[in-house]
This record gives structure tokens, sequence and C-alpha cells, in this order.
């Protein structure tokens, strides 16, 4: 873990990192009502599917501290469950909570278990990552993530940790541009040698650069392993395929919908055209352009060597692999505190 | 054309329109100095590689009538060929006017006939696009990149004067976005129906948009159809052709370089850390990060499935193809008067 706490619980409210302010201010917020649950959602201020269900968590249980009526609540959890559509983390760690006796000891337990799959997945990643491996990825996937150790970067942090000396090729990812923000941010706090170039970039260093490994999160898995990840993931499929790179996506379980059989089923948000026509209060592309901004693609299983997960590597055939994780034992909150 | 004059012969400067302000500001400037030319081409200010070399035809033809001394003109022109060193059609026009007793009309004239050029590609390639194509494109390849009628782009205005009604997909192009800020005004411009994206949203559109075909403009392309290009042309064929969609190459002969027999040949300028590490004058990623950025890359000839010229459409097998061009006329500059 880094040194910025992106959620707790803070009595009478969620405390959370504005993670859009970052690299240049560390603001710590405080979310109280549904508006500042939902909004701090919306707006990506909290962002990382495994971080906005462990945010979602602590929301809905506050919302029941806060909200006597149980058809108002269960209306005002609804919002906070159908924030965003595309992760399903959110939907997973809302419901989690709706079904528990005490809402805020269950949101807890979803911190103090991402803390530990983080751990689980790190560990079992390391695997995947020669030493001085070169390695790409795209968004951001740390411990800003996940409020735990995060996934794909988690797997990169402790292959640093032990002395592998992974160098990160960082994608900028556009538009947001959470790679130059916040994965170079982590990156430098872990000591990792790394690279920030534009998204448009990974190609070429795919062929002159000696990449050998590209690794990615994910907000939502189909059970046939068709994975929903930033916009862009798909796109480093295709080209680590063609440049015979493996591809590697890290995520929960609480990321897999066993519920779906395929990508197609998976919702993609399409957030505002001026996230893409302006930057940083500045005009970009002329007045009236139109913008095609989806926040998420969809890569197709069979571009997927491997998921790391809590559970352990999964390999093809997904239809099979992925079916069998449920049936996996939690990993034990006590793994991150006897270590 | 547009309404914009990117290169102009001014008496005794060259007149050009500051490409970097656009779209938001139209300023033009007078170039009269070999350190005036030289940084216009640097800077950017004056980019698309025909345009380089116009605006560098006539900024030598003007040192040659302001420096009485041989050798000292020399150097100086020596140093406009040098300014940039991936579009060849710079040291091409820089040799062209070297080689002429009349500089000042060799540089008009290679102006002259870029326009005609550029008509007779736009011309060729209108056999390419389908009705309602649905396009995807990258950089700016119209009449701002040429001082003429435009490459790539050029073909796209002619479809959409045939009542082709195409439909583009326009990646913004990090890090300059050229994308975003030229090649969307020019479609404004030219009434073409036009969308724009994140460069990393190309393959979601070619898996879910309908594209028909890619079309990119060329820096450099080797003998045997490896083409130099903005950086993202490489990954935008490589996803083409995961789709199966043709993915073609609109560039003027001058664009050729029938001396280097492959794309390894071609020097790729990386230009400096301040393009992607920072955005319109805010710092976007944190202070100290390191950063890959290859301003140009190479798109093999086998992903290619046609180049647009001035002489027609060229096939593969580009090693017979492409050095067969040299043997045509060149287009009469008379084309555009008389149409």
């Amino acid at each position: 873990m880094n040194e910025f706490i992106p959620v707790a619980w803070d009595g009478d409210a969620v405390r959370y990192l504005d993670q859009r302010l970052l690299p240049h201010e560390v603001r710590y917020e405080r979310a109280r009502t549904v508006d500042e649950i939902e909004s701090a959602i919306q707006s990506l201020a909290i962002r990382g599917a495994p971080c906005i269900g462990v945010f979602a968590a602590y929301g809905v249980a506050l919302l029941r501290r806060t909200i006597a009526d149980d058809a108002h609540f269960l209306d005002e959890a609804r919002r906070v469950r159908a924030a965003r559509p595309t992760a399903v983390n959110l939907a997973w760690a809302v419901d989690r909570v709706l079904g528990a006796d005490d809402m805020l000891k269950e949101a807890k337990t979803i911190h103090e278990e991402q803390i530990a799959i983080d751990e689980a997945i790190a560990e079992n990643g390391f695997e995947l990552i020669p030493k001085n491996a070169r390695i790409v990825t795209i968004c951001n996937t740390g411990p800003l993530a996940t409020a735990g150790g995060g996934t794909a970067l988690g797997v990169v942090i402790a292959a640093q940790r032990g002395a592998k000396k992974p160098h990160v090729f960082a994608c900028e990812t556009r538009p947001l541009l959470q790679g130059a923000r916040l994965t170079i941010l982590e990156l430098q706090q872990a000591g990792v040698d790394a690279v920030l170039m534009a998204d448009s970039a990974a190609a070429i260093a795919m062929k002159r650069k000696g990449i050998d490994l590209v690794i990615a999160g994910a907000d939502r898995i189909a059970s046939n392993g068709d994975t929903a990840n930033k916009i862009g993931t798909y796109a480093l499929a295709i080209l680590a395929a063609h440049h015979g790179i493996p591809f590697y996506i890290a995520a929960p379980r609480s990321t897999f919908d066993f519920a779906i059989r395929s990508g197609d089923e998976i919702p993609i948000e399409e957030r505002s055209a001026q996230e893409v026509s302006s930057f940083a209060g500045h005009r970009v592309a002329p007045e009236g352009a139109a913008v095609y901004n989806p926040a998420f693609d969809v890569t197709p299983g069979h571009l997927i060597a491997a998921f790391v997960t809590e559970c352990g590597i999964v390999r093809s055939p997904y239809v099979e692999s992925i079916p069998d994780l449920q049936l996996r034992p939690r990993v034990p909150i006590a793994t991150a505190a006897t270590r």
C-alpha cells in the first residue's frame, strides 16, 4: 500500500481521496449523503472497480445509519448501486452489504478482504513476471484503484519487492490520464522503473522495446473470459497477440460476473463528450465536435493468456475454469495481518 | 482547399499559419531567417509532410535571395533540410530547389504541383470509398497538411463532394491532438459527418461501429511499402487487420523514399517528454516522470491494402509496384486550373 488512503470509514462519513486532483493535490473529502456518494463515484473522484466497491459498501452502511425508513433507504442504496454500469464490483459490494445484518461490519470486512485479496493476487502473479521484465500496462490498477495493494500494478510492485526489477511502459490512458497521473505516481512511490507513453505508442513499444508481457486490471469479466476494462485495453490485447506477447488480466473474484455468459452482456458506459474535447478547462476540439467516448471496451477471452486472481492463475478453457472460481474458499483476512 | 492558407510566398518572407494555435486562433506569421524557418518546422507550427516540403522550398528560395555567400547559404539550406528527420518530403523539396536555376520559381512549382497532386490523389482514391463509408483516420491529412487539398482527408472530402456521405471517426492523435484540433475543423468546413474519439477507442469502433476502412497519410514510404506515419498508425493497421478492415495510405510520390529498402532505415524522431507529460501548459504527470515519445511509427507494407498516389492506386507486391512509380510522368500543374 502507498501513502494515500483512498477510502476510510470516518464515524459519520466515508472519507475518500479525490483522485481527480492527483498527482498535484492530495485532498480528502467526506461523503455523508447519497448525493455525495453517487457524485464521488460518477465524477471519478473515486475510481477503480474494487475501490468503488469498497467505497460503495461503506456508503450504503452509512446510509443505513442515517435513514430510518426502509423503503427510502433501499431507494438510495439502489441509486448507489446504479451509479456506474460497467464495473460489477459496485453492484456486488452493495448487494453484499444489503444482505448483512451488520452493514458497517460487512463493509469493513469487504475492505479488509480486499487488502488480503490483493496480497494473494500479487503473490499468485509473481511467477508470471520474468526478471527484468518489460511490461506494458494501462490505466491505474495500484493501491488507489482497490483500497488495498492493487491488482495488475500490485503484481508489478510485488515483483519489484522480489528484486525482479520490472520496467513498466505505462499508457497515459486517455481521456482522463489515470496512467500518467496515478500509475506513474504509484510506480515512483514503489521505486519501480517506469516510462510514460501515449496510448498510441504501445504498438511501436511492443515492436522495438522488447516488451515481455502486458498486464491490466478489469471492471467486469464474463464467464467465458470476455473482459471489460478501461478503453484501450482491447487494442493492447490485439497488439500483444500480433507481437506474440502474453496478455494478462489481474482481478479479484468480485470482478467476475458469473451470471453472464459473454462480454456482449456487459453494458459499456459512454461518458461525456467534454472528457475528450476539452482538457483541464481548455477546449481542444472545435465547437460542435461530436464525440465517441466509451469509457470501457471488451477484450475477448481468447486474447487473454491468463487471469491472475486471489484463487490462483486461471487459464483457458475459461468456460470451465471461470465458473469453477465460485467454488473456491474465500481468502482469509488474516493473510494480511500474519505476514 | 479550405479557408486557411497554410503557406504562401510573401515577397520577402514565407508567410505561414501557426497550426499550433488552431482551432481557436488563426494567426499568420512571417519567416525571414533560417532560425525562423527551422523553428516553424521544429515547433510544428508548420506540419504535415507535404506542407513542410512546400514551406521548406520557399524557405530555401528565400535564403538564396538574402544570403550572397554560397557556402553560407548552403550551410543554412542544410539546416532547413535537417530540421526534422522522418518526413522525406523535406529533404526532397530542399534538394529539388537547390538543383534549380531559379529557386523561387522551383518552390512555386513544387507548391502548384502539390495542389495538382492532391487533386489527383483525391480522384484516384474515390473508388476506394463506398457509399456511406464509415472511416477511421488519424492525425491531420487535409489541406493544412499539404498546402494543397490534402491526402487521406482529401480523398474523404472528395467522397463527400461526390455525394458518398462518408462518416469519419477521427483519432484525436496524442500527444499534439492534430486529429481533435485540425481534422475535425477541416471536416466541419467540408460538411463531412465526423466524430472525435480517443486513439484508444479505435479498436472498439472497429468492432462495434461497422468501420469500412482506415485511411491515413505518410511521412516516408520505403521501397517495400513500409510506411512511417504519425505515432498510432501502426496500431491502427494491426487493429484493422484483426477486424478484416482494409487499411490504406494516401501520399504523393514525394513521400516515397526509393533509396531505402525497408522501414528499418527510416529514422524515427523522438520528441520532448513535455509533449506527453504536460497538456496545454498544465503538468499532467508527476515531476520526474520519464517519457517515451516517438513522433512516428512504421507500419509494415504487408498490413497496407493499397497506396493512393497521384499516379494511381499502388498495390502489392510493393517491391515491384513502388519502384515502378519512379517511371511515371509528373502530374501536370494544369490539372488544377483546367478543372
